[in-house]
């Protein structure tokens, strides 16, 4: 609602958060309003007349350039809950916000107040628990590594020979994953999403030709059985790459379609326009974008919802997968993805559905359908102000506020968080090859609300612009790998692990932000740890002095310094230097 | 987003309204726009790096005391749409809104533009065809017509021999309904809502005993087979209530808990706190609100599932009923509701689906679980302003637009508009047995965008206070009926049918309001029609100019009378009066 003062019933306003508490998320225009005070109670809670409501403060947990947002999260004994707002302005004046407007005083007439109506525990967004410890691990099966010459596919080039194209081959498969299982245990990521793997045509396999077969350059089923059971044996989680949006052009059912036309019994698995279905000068059917070779699968037909549901179902019981990434998640049906949710979950209650959505994705993540999507709203914010230098310190803060406020908080949770990915430039590339930024970037995504994503590679300096620039063969030759940059993030890696505050138990709040300097200071902090995180995005040396640091005794995480800071102290960083400061008294 | 201008790509911003069409709405700070173009077109649209988008105009469909909104439709011709706003101020300066922020001009990366991913039809929010253009009638059935003596339960008074209570009996039952059919027939309803039927202990029947019987003293199922037969015959549809929230006391496996306690096999069915289940003092179990003889079923359970969900098939597969009214719907879980209407339309459809949330509901009205709710927030704003006078026309108008904008365009159109209830008091007694004011109070309610519900006797003038007071034995008695009101309102319903701009073919606006005079103009109109209706909510003779009628020929609907209007005619009305002007040239 474009008022001053915004509320309604629906996410992400008001949510179970778990199945004993609801959050309760209130926008007002910035500045405008110097408290905020939830009216609640249980709406059978009466005495004569008169509904007996209770007070409680709600908490500032950011702002935008226009926007502060509360929040208050409430356990309501009975699971149902009445609430209104008591906002005190600037000019002390109460303004009592209700689902039927504003009103002066609190109204004695209980039908005025909002409704969370009852808290449902199969209603609640639930991710598997383990995601929120998972630091992912992107792999282009294509390009990892090359463990078993015998089934490279016709024309395979030597390693890393040349640069790499949209239709060259050199070769990786599931042994060269497998062989490189204790490099990525030594970097201490415990979840590995690959891009697919399924028999297909092109060499990034988004043009599936069997959804039920491992693509041959790969490796067989068994390479794949035994690299799932070496991961998991490292206790690393493995999550596949479901494309069902489209098939590819070799999907048997669509060459029925272009063979038999009206005679095909697969007629209603595409969204065909006319016969004769042609491809040629362009295709007469729907596609992704208009890529003739990669027809739109009819997902409302039954047919082929139980074959998809089917392919969704196998993997994780042959195989068992921990997860499904969504290719195109967003242009398929939700009545799909409810139907796949049900499957997935009945074989595997844990598993992990994430959907590949680069825009507003509040619709697929109330709960009956993705557990994440790919963040892609936080990869535009950290690019431009650390990558890119292209906004200032406080727009920044504000961008990244305003993702924090989109979804509610057990979403933002397990967001996949990622820097770079097979579809964009690497992040060391957009970083202008400045590994200073890139230290920059890997701190604040590994110390983020969400799971981290790291694309192969990055960690040890690789470049590489838009696609298929970004999707060359690791760099095995510890000559040619930047191992300083590798340390740095095995070293980010073990912090988020260990460290309850600087992980995914850590709530997350902007402290200062300077457009002068670009510095950033932040914390991140559960009950019984603080952190505080002070980041010079700038090219120049920069002074600052953080108030919250006085009188602490702290250790740098990264350098395990430990210093006491007076009154006033002033803290010199170098450019794009950092610190994070641990309050150990 | 509590900002001047307003949109997320959500619900009730972005929709599919049909199958080919999109529609779109943007909120603007109330004055401060004074022109907005929708910037769009299909994502993939490009010449080189260049997407290539349109604009268009979109129209302002209301304003609040806050709010302009803005709506437009349009027909991606591959149902995929990338889009964003270009706004005009007051001041001629350019805003461009896209889902990364404000720019000055049009940004180039189309990444920066709202995306409506795929216009999906089993996404696309789908109610039956027969809901528009129907006209309900709610009846209780213990109060409506005493048909057959034989099953009157013990105690049963003499028709309408005293006041109602919350206990006592007046022999209601379905031969009493069948009677009286003509009767609906004659009046022009089309649809009845039937309070529950099955067997219960109460009068009202809210407590079921079995879900699986009639109540004897309604009939048996013979006689109800025989009911939904003799009104499919008169082109009435008829609807059940279902109370899956809570069972009664006397529902078999509650019983059975309360016997066996911790060896009942129906422990899990309800939501029991701790064992011995105990009644009194008060439940210590979920119940509704705290009501020990109501306690609440835990639909999260497999077996009441099953159990529900049979129940509901079964009255459609066995009786051909056309639609279910869900009792305290938004107090069971989502997904409950799902796999409900999931159940629903594959046995019927074209059933109805109608959900009693007194609240904001846009959680259940995406398309996945109800095809209405009954619309108490159109209740509140009517009785506010022509029963109770409590609120001015400009109010009325700002809060009629802004529950208009809550949902999308057709849910509104399926929206169940009450006046009142067998759970509020009668609309005359609210009116202070006004009748102006309750023609006032019918004209609007039959002339505006949903599917209007009238509550048994109202339409022959009877009166009554809370519950039990509202639910009085119908009088059919003519000299105790007020003919007239019950000829007003067959007139208004004949219109309501046979003029589509009177009825839900016609687009809604307000043309005037004033607080001096309290008259609201509006008009309702189609490509072809257009009707100005002009009401007097006003115990004085007024007097208006309406320029829209300027130099038109009219024909007033409810005398049929025809007049020109020159140029600023003085058009007198006395106290609550009315016309309703169709134009004829």
């Amino acid at each position: 609602m474009s008022t001053a003062i915004c509320h309604r019933a629906v996410l992400p306003y008001v949510y179970g958060k778990d199945e004993e508490t609801v959050e309760i998320m209130l926008e007002t225009k910035k500045d405008m309003i110097k408290k905020v005070e939830l009216i609640y109670a249980d709406p059978y809670n009466f005495k004569g007349d008169n509904w007996q409501y209770q007070l409680s403060d709600m908490y500032q947990t950011g702002s935008t350039a226009t926007i502060d947002y509360w929040k208050i999260e409430i356990k309501p004994p009975y699971r149902r809950l009445r609430y209104g707002f008591h906002c005190t302005t600037a000019q002390n004046e109460s303004i009592i916000v209700t689902e039927r407007g504003y009103f002066e005083e609190i109204p004695k007439e209980i039908g005025n107040f909002y409704c969370f109506p009852y808290l449902h525990e199969n209603d609640v967004f639930q991710a598997p628990s383990w995601v929120k410890d998972t630091v992912w691990y992107q792999i282009f099966p294509e390009r990892f590594g090359n463990g078993d010459p015998t089934i490279n596919p016709e024309g395979t080039l030597p390693w890393a020979s040349t640069e790499p194209t949209s239709s060259n081959f050199f070769g990786g498969d599931f042994q060269g994953v497998i062989n490189h299982l204790d490099y990525l245990v030594e970097l201490g990521i415990n979840g590995i999403y690959f891009t697919p793997i399924f028999k297909a045509y092109s060499n990034h396999k988004y043009d599936t030709i069997d959804y039920m077969e491992i693509d041959p350059q790969f490796g067989d089923k068994d390479t794949f059985r035994e690299l799932v059971r070496a991961c998991h044996q490292r206790g690393i989680k493995v999550m596949l790459d479901a494309v069902f949006n489209h098939s590819g052009y070799y999907f048997k059912p669509f060459q029925d379609v272009l063979q038999k036309q009206t005679q095909s019994s697969y007629k209603d698995w595409f969204h065909l326009w006319e016969f004769p279905v042609e491809t040629e000068p362009s295709p007469n059917y729907d596609a992704f974008g208009f890529v003739a070779t990669m027809p739109k699968l009819n997902t409302a037909n039954t047919e082929v919802r139980n074959y998809l549901l089917n392919v969704a179902k196998y993997w994780i019981e042959e195989f068992d997968i921990d997860g499904w990434r969504l290719d195109v998640a967003n242009e398929v049906d939700h009545a799909f993805w409810r139907d796949f949710r049900n499957v997935v979950k009945s074989v595997k209650p844990d598993a992990y559905i994430l959907g590949e959505i680069w825009h507003d994705s509040l619709p697929w993540l109330q709960g009956d359908q993705f557990d994440a999507v790919m963040n892609y709203p936080f990869t535009n914010s950290v690019i431009e102000f650390f990558a890119k230098q292209d906004i200032t310190a406080k727009a920044f803060a504000h961008s990244l506020t305003s993702v924090l406020h989109m979804y509610p908080t057990n979403v933002n949770e397990v967001s996949f968080n990622l820097l770079d990915s097979h579809d964009t430039p690497r992040i060391l590339t957009l970083a202008g090859n400045d590994k200073r930024r890139m230290r920059l970037l890997y701190l604040f995504q590994l110390s983020f609300i969400g799971t981290p994503c790291l694309y192969y590679g990055d960690e040890i300096g690789m470049i590489g612009g838009e696609d298929p620039g970004c999707r060359a063969c690791m760099v095995w030759d510890e000559t040619f790998q930047d191992r300083q940059l590798f340390i740095f993030v095995k070293q980010l890696i073990h912090l988020r692990k260990t460290i309850p505050a600087f992980g995914n138990k850590g709530n997350f709040r902007f402290l200062s932000t300077d457009d002068e300097t670009n510095i950033i200071v932040y914390e991140k902090f559960t009950e019984d740890e603080q952190i505080i995180f002070i980041l010079n995005n700038n090219e120049k040396n920069s002074k600052i002095t953080v108030p919250q640091l006085e009188n602490k005794a702290v250790k740098e995480l990264t350098t395990n310094k430990k210093s006491t800071f007076e009154k006033d102290t002033i803290i010199s960083l170098e450019p794009y230097d950092f610190y994070c400061f641990k309050i150990v008294e």
